[in-house]
């Protein structure tokens, strides 16, 4: 069922986690710059890593729900899937 | 100096370090969503949130470096810092 | 037939030819700038209202194509427009 | 003089306005495609093009920006440059 949960493959689980570890990993990088007063530069250039992998992690999700839930739930008709991801899209495009 | 460290108020410091826990926090709570199969659409509204949130972070900590380091490093004829600080802003306009 | 064509109703089609000379206004208006020896400053002003205004349009015409050509597609079993979707959004998002 | 005016190279000011001409002419492009019924797709291929370009400019003009009446200003200890420019910078991270 695609409305309230996605079965994803454990590869697929496993491979979203992964980047997710990482990036918290990167976040508690940048918090330990902020802590020893690293140089502003410094830290900007790994806190841009940090946004650079999010949006990454977000295209991959979003490639996978218009691969799966979305095609699924347009071929059943429930077409207010179309909207929800249209709405999705314009939050990531910002 | 400027070089190698950035001196940031305590509550400079203790505002982006609160930013960074959040965006820390919010990771986590993507993750505990694709270990209990959330449904891909709600997973994209939360990591959308985290993106703006270090995009936030990013421009914070821009502005308070144009502001202090790059000023007086100019000040202090270390032109050096401007193609630094666009080589950074490239970084953070991908 | 969405393959080659796209048939928008006259007030759609008017709607997104009305955004485009805008902004074909808007670079003119740049152009003017730059002939002039505008500031900079006062050029980024308007330029990045111009960068505003065909993200804009982008999504009103993704928006578009999702409702009608993905959505038609799917159904009719030509899968192959989502992965030309996820390939558009990927530019798009750049 | 930069507050009002900026003196650039013919050699850049000839760059910058090629850029312009192209993008104008791009913009057209896009024009005629939706007179045309374009599909949506092939429209949005030529549009995000459009929007990558309009960013290049705008990085373009940032540096030049930056090298030029950024540095200058702040040597002449007019500061308010600096505010100018952290507000057109947050206009192009939109």
């Amino acid at each position: 069922m695609c409305v309230k949960t996605t079965e994803r493959s454990q590869e697929q689980k496993k491979k979203l986690l992964n980047r997710l570890n990482r990036i918290e990993g990167q976040v508690r990088g940048v918090k330990r710059m902020i802590e020893a007063d690293a140089y502003c530069n410094d830290v900007l250039v790994q806190s841009a890593a940090v946004a650079k992998a999010i949006d990454a992690f977000n295209r991959e999700v979003l490639k996978a729900h218009i691969h799966s839930c979305v095609t699924r739930d347009i071929r059943a008709g429930r077409d207010e899937v179309v909207d929800e991801l249209v709405g999705t899209i314009e939050k990531l495009m910002r």
